[in-house]
């Protein structure tokens, strides 16, 4: 099975299970498991966060950042299709309590106008702004890099108007790699920022947030809170650290692989909304009958995201399988439409 | 001193006195209040609700239906600009933890398509949505009028997607008295109402929100919580009785006052954006040192909501006080601009 | 009737009636409501206090103050028998999402070392003690007060540990008159105390919280974001500034029929919990059929509290008022056994 | 070092190392991982239970258990040093925002007649009683088991007052092997239940929640609102399904560990709290300068818990380590005091 849904559901190497198999571990709770804190150490180097935390998921490391800086009844500027308002259970809202205020734009981009004029709210009656999230990159919108420049902008923007800044950087370093800016430069114009290694990564389990230690402290007690404090931990931690050695730059290949499969999506005549994919992922529309059941009785799984498809690129997934995943659409197409429309989903 | 800030600051007449002062009371918590008892039943029948619960305000009436129809978690529709968003602190948030999902459109209204799509949503990941809001009239987009038949598409499109529906009818009472339109018209067609005493209708103190015996039955475990429970509330009940019977066809008068303030305005040469004020409220923007202090000084009082300006007629204005204010506004715009661009706020 | 169910059921006076017509009033949303300004003050002065709120009911007060006073996930101790934990729907948990620890001890009252202990808590893994409240009076220990020195000792022990320290004063009053100490002397040792009026004070509608003027301004942002702010609220007002004026010394005379009560019950034989009120308190065990409901049929209403009954003295109850009651009880308890016995509920 | 501190600090085993790499592993969010789905089978058969969820932790599990059971305001019994309580960062509080409602009573059970009691309540006033939980073994009351005919006996109580009933079964399997009765057997009596990995039975990651389908259901939503979704988690439930295998009946050993140490410290003239340990913990006291530095310069660990000592017999421990412990104990006890007394911590 050729399957390109998602990122996450790249399995670990055999190398990379050297590693878990190997992990010297301790008590995470009690800050003891010595895989975890070179982790977490290798993570501040990266980004040029003074202290960072580790985390089970990427859901609980935007619902904690989320808590950290804003208050009950404050309101978060994020883009509507962030992650965190389209995909992540309205965790932050029942954790941290705070209004989404929602900006709109191109690529899940935004202006510093419109930061500048949201921020300017609050009084008695009406919810003071206290954060700005961002998304790097961004999924819903395609895998879209924010430049580093534009980047500036908006957060300029942001801390003009007294904002703390979050970044959900659970693709960064495809941003990293992509963009060839370093992580540190993007994560300097923000207070807070998470990486997830469970995606193009190939880790397991794991996520990393990361920001000045008061911000982490805080941070900490909120994630004993909502039973995100681990005990060995160091076997998922071990891999991460290996991804982080030896799975950075390859995402390169994701990247080519994105390309050539938008490619040959486009030449096969379909609807395809990242002609140019910047990163690791292709969305599309076909209309063709149980598409996507199709394609599976065939061997490749592809994903709806809202009313469209996505196909991610990763670990897992190499230039034949691109290759052959091509074929079987173009077999699909040019058969009679299976079935009726499946259903849609959200996926991570 | 001429107010016209908002239609809040109506002030109890000599006859509303009278009937305060004479009102039979009893334990309103305990539902023992026989003058409260008494607008309940009054609000029933206008609404054509079942049960209906009084409450302090209108803040409290949109926290509890919000927190009645929808779980932690879900998400909730509303336009933008819907007051419950833009000026109660948050309360629904809070109370609710929900996730607001915000529709655009012009004049606080959107379409039965925009419902129908994001009522779609909906998985492990992405929030249920659980409840439409509508504002009738919609105080932020100018005092604008729900048409019965529009109301009636978007809460078709509502229904259709399972969706719950509440309306914050704050000054729904002026739609009715504009558009001529019953309202238990237009609340046979949502879950939950609730209407404002104290603004148009000049009642000191109360808010009645209407609904089903068992949505009624769950607000009022809420009223408790919250600490909305009163005592001997009648004081305050006899009022909004007394403004049913007397105050609601006389708020053609007011609309006929914003009339003829938007025509004076309009003359002065102000851009405004409610040239035709279907109900009580006249947006305008006038860009002239500190109009609003210079206006004041001179005994006229206007309200910034955000970066606009607006003018509210109600019951303790009359047409010769319209006639004044413009005459002010004209004279502080033929004179020397005073000082710098006063504070902005919103107002209730 | 004469209605013993609680001191809340007191109806306003005619001459308080007249107060109320008169009110000059505004906009208490904006701070311009003069009546309810006045009060404030008064509140201000009797207190001790810097600054003070007006709010619809008591159960909104502590929940604002324990918002204000404890974050998220924060210890607060109270009595098990306190009233804002036993009888406000657990408002305070909801609102300010803290863990209540519960302190035993007769009389409402526990020992400095009890608070000692209990404060030393406070982990990554045990939640921190932020707040300790008192009730003055005790309403389910039988209307007790807490002597000034041994409240003394357990704020002093409160301060010790850095807890922050609310009292639930809604019948402050009542001690103050009965014990003799000014209520200043009490709220010395707080940070912020609520009065509440529409008990043994007789007003319709009203409590008043007071504290710094840093804790007032973050408790009126709460204000707005529960739904707790009004408009014309000076209607309200009135009344209590009346209550201030005419009803404070009289309260004396309601802990006379108390006790005069407490004397009659024990002569007729019943199992009377507080033989010795202190204020306006009775506590009593009936075993006698559907005694309530037999009370009731001959004019007298007492209430349940959990398995006990309550008879509270008030305004609205005379001499002769008390001595009927007596003879009532003396009837029912000399006839046959009416029905079964009654529901149990929980009163204000 | 022997580390007596908690039985969360087992490491891995080379078996269990050996199990982590060879997981056969997929994407646990989707329900697609096959050992993560292996493992639920597995618990769903030991406890008798039709469905089961993995979470990374058991703060999670009774996080997500409470807010299933309860509503917010409701209220929840359990005994006043229930984990839950006194070592969850308040967590369930914060999530499910609910009223701890504790109960007394000696080993960390307490009374049908108090669970029928604290039930009973419920009123527009005074919260729901909603939920039971209890605590097998019951951890800061030394490690003791319910007694099945206990357990059924409270359970009975509160089945019959309508309340839903949940177990905190960390060390569930420490009861079974301790007392020979069935996990099935007290599950029995329970809605749900919960099941630590982490601690006697040495895996690294990993709690088990089981219940019927529909509670799972609702808790696998609120496992994706909190952050608790994982991706190829199978490397983690890989370890818990070999402990299934391997380390349930040699708990055994840290029984027989746990008296022999219990014998040992008795035989030093120390104060010990649990002279007859039920299961794996010893609590005691020792009033001897910097105690527990000066165990820990001599090669032994033992924590502090409130103003007690536990250690905590597991894995990593055999019967030479205990005997060394036991001497070091002594060693320390002959000296002379060193430093004064250490910082208190709870552990988990």
């Amino acid at each position: 099975m050729i399957d390109l849904r998602s990122d996450t559901l790249t399995r670990p190497t055999a190398a990379m299970r050297a590693a878990i198999a190997a992990a010297e571990v301790g008590d995470e709770q009690r800050g003891e498991d010595p895989t975890v804190n070179a982790l977490l150490r290798r993570v501040c180097e990266l980004t040029g966060k003074e202290a960072a935390l580790f985390l089970p998921g990427g859901t609980m490391a935007n619902n904690i950042a989320v808590a950290v800086h804003a208050r009950s009844g404050e309101a978060v500027l994020a883009h509507h299709d962030a992650h965190l308002i389209r995909s992540e259970s309205a965790g932050p809202v029942v954790l941290a309590r705070v209004l989404i205020d929602a900006l709109d734009g191109a690529d899940g981009h935004f202006t510093p106008e419109d930061v500048t004029r949201r921020a300017a709210r609050g009084t008695l009656y009406e919810p003071r702004t206290a954060l700005l999230c961002v998304e790097q990159t961004h999924n819903f919108a395609g895998g879209t890099i924010w430049p580093l420049h534009e980047l500036q902008a908006v957060t300029d923007a942001a801390r003009d108007a007294g904002l703390a800044i979050h970044m959900d950087g659970a693709r960064l370093l495809n941003a990293v790699v992509a963009a060839g800016t370093p992580a540190s430069d993007y994560c300097a114009l923000v207070d807070s920022v998470w990486l997830c290694f469970t995606k193009g990564l190939g880790a397991p389990i794991g996520a990393v947030l990361a920001g000045d230690a008061d911000f982490i402290e805080r941070a900490r007690a909120l994630k004993h809170m909502v039973g995100g404090a681990l005990r060995q931990a160091g076997i998922a931690a071990a891999a991460c650290v290996y991804a982080l050695d030896h799975h950075v730059e390859r995402l390169a290949e994701d990247h080519a692989h994105a390309r050539r499969l938008a490619d040959g999506l486009l030449e096969l005549g379909l609807d395809v909304h990242t002609p140019d994919p910047q990163t690791n992922m292709v969305f599309f529309s076909a209309d063709h009958g149980d598409f996507l059941g199709a394609l599976e009785r065939r061997g490749v799984r592809i994903g709806p995201v809202g009313d469209r498809l996505r196909a991610v690129t990763h670990l897992d997934v190499d230039t034949s399988d691109i290759d052959h995943a091509i074929a079987v659409v173009g077999d699909v197409l040019s058969s009679a439409p299976e079935g009726a429309h499946g259903q849609r989903y959200e996926y991570g």
